[in-house]
């Protein structure tokens, strides 16, 4: 880990982007939010550091930080949600950004701490499936390491799924955490989660039991986006 | 169709105006929506190609295909909507813009499988009755050819009504599609429809029994604006 | 009313101001409200054209009309609501402008036909009461003149009370009207009624049975702003 | 108090930037909110005049303003609800700045005249518990003096407890209050309020019985946040 500053520029740059999209597509308000991206080769990430403004975002500030959780790099104090991100890089294979928000709807249900049911093509054309929901943490776990067990739990509720086809999930109580192939998928992975639980809310309202989407429809939805044939978007996933 | 390049600048040039409404007008995040301008004479539309975002688009992007679904000019590909947008322009009469979006009220209510009932004159103004909304399709029809198959659905469930007097429905389980006398004003069509169905949202809120408007305003709305003694407008309609 | 282009420019202008404040506060979407300004000296307001984009709305284009709904001055159609602006300025005492729009809470209580309770503070900073709602117009009043008969209706409904201390109404089935001693007032009105009608959504949704405001607390609101010894602003009202 | 106009321009210049900092977070429409920054060692706070616009609010045109009322400099009128910050400076020990807003979701909670309940950790990360809502002001102290009497009722809903720890409050049928270490602070809770309020609001609809967020969780965000050995942000709280 003794390489100059220079060698993780395009790193911060890539988490610098990032971050800012996340003001620009409406999912934080104040400091609330930060998204990091990681180098799988150097086993370390980019990420926010905690409670700076967006506007006064340099990529000079974004903090370097290895899978043990420590900072490579960087003057300033990472996100408080940094171990929760390192957690997410071990136990998830191939991902390569993460994003926490606050984003209305997603950290709404949350808070119900129920997953959201798939209901409509939008919902699926990101997860064949419910968006889970974790349990509450336990209060040994809170006492113990918050932000490493908030990790862990993420890992538990998903284990048994490839963490790229189920790139969101809401913690019970908190709010929505989601991952990608790199840092900007991982935001616009959030911003979709933001708008299919907007979308989850109005149905439930107009009616209480509104019927999953068949899954015939799911898969073909998930697939031409996501599968071994997929004819969505320009071939580059 | 071995006309130059040339030959279609203009139907990609409002092919191009018509998308970059979407996201202006808020009816799409990321690349979550679609518009198409159809020429009749040449039997071909301009439509945006597929998973490219709004920010990037230019007007060489934009993919000609013929009613059958050949591309006759353009080197990306087209929205994964592409069929969709054939079938109404071989189905409808006189309509010469398509727009599809994953707006969010419109997007909910098609989650429903319902139709939206007419409950004031801002929706008489746009669509003399409920705005329709399908059935679900079948798994048979899914697997056969699901954007086609969505176009066919579309065009059965508005038999006997003409496109023109009703330029909008909701694809159940998925989401709006709008049409009109051009690609502009199918993407105004869908900023209406979002609008109606956000205002039944709080009406059927406040009142789970909202009464239809009566028919006698229902068609003094619809006539003002679209009748043959019109006057609302400049008179080019 | 033989005065040259110039006489009527400042009213003109005025309209125009009021008319591009609708957009600016988000009351409309498209071309879906109209500002109106009137000089009671010259029995003339100046209202904007029908169908006509925000966007490219200039001075010029304002129609100026009389109080009988004779064109005095302009070359486009004026506003479709036209003769609604017409009987509130004739009824009226005292007002300067009218605003219609179809803006999302106030619209969708229109369509449940009934009036807003006074639920708080921000409400009674406007009107001392509840925000009126009419009835639903008849279909011979509809078929005799629709938009002459809305401003009836409303004034009507209004019978008895100082329009400027309740300076907004909701038509049933249709949107609010509001009106003020100037055009941006009355525009202002519009954006106070929206968030009125906003904050009394919520409220209800939370509480089916909130209670409305004590009166003592209403008038002490509406007082300070309006009364004869309003302390709130700056002196000129 | 006889210091020249020079000595209370870095007040005057906290006092603007906090209230511009309203329309920005999009806390009010119009003229709907007001800011202050107190200055301890001088006993006197500037703030917004009353019923100006923020677009023509300038720093000359802070009124300032000592804690028994008697304006110190300026020669507009105060807000007309400037006898409420002035109590809880008089009140509240280490407050440096407080706004009123009426934002849309906390003011119709306030409507409903109940606290909004800690659901999540958004909420946690700002107060440990539930959001208090104050009573009903009778009568008597409307009539006596409403906006000291308001300041009065703040301070006696709070008793008890640290002010910087409860840094908002909602006044029952009126709307929501904020205070903090600085004018800029009280602006940022006054923007976690209303977050706060609308994601309890969703929540509510989704789940009427929502459970309350465990007390070690709320305890573990608070502290992380606020406590003594809080680790977010960089330090300088």
């Amino acid at each position: 880990m003794g390489a100059g500053r220079g060698s993780y520029a395009a790193l911060r740059e890539e988490a610098l982007a990032a971050n800012l999209e996340i003001p620009k597509l409406s999912l934080a308000i104040l400091t609330w939010g930060n998204a990091s991206a990681y180098d799988p080769k150097k086993g370390v990430f980019a990420i926010k550091p905690s409670g700076v403004e967006y506007a006064d975002l340099r990529e000079r500030d974004m903090v370097l930080v290895d899978l043990e959780g420590k900072i490579v790099e960087g003057s300033l104090r990472p996100s408080s949600d940094t171990k929760t991100h390192q957690v997410l890089y071990r136990e998830f294979e191939g991902i390569r950004g993460v994003c926490h928000t606050h984003s209305t709807f997603a950290t709404a249900w949350a808070q119900t701490r129920r997953p959201i049911p798939c209901l409509g093509t939008t919902h699926a054309d990101q997860v064949a499936g419910p968006v889970p929901c974790t349990k509450m943490l336990g209060a040994a776990e809170v006492e113990r390491d918050y932000e490493l067990g908030t990790g862990e739990l993420i890992a538990r509720t998903l284990a048994g799924k490839k963490a790229l086809e189920t790139p969101m999930i809401l913690v019970a109580g908190h709010g929505p955490f989601s991952w990608g192939a790199s840092a900007m998928k991982a935001v616009h992975y959030a911003a979709a989660l933001e708008e299919v639980a907007h979308l989850a809310f109005i149905t439930s309202m107009l009616d209480a039991k509104a019927a999953s989407l068949p899954d015939y429809v799911v898969r073909k939805h998930f697939e031409r986006k996501h599968g071994a044939q997929a004819y969505y978007g320009q071939g580059g996933k």
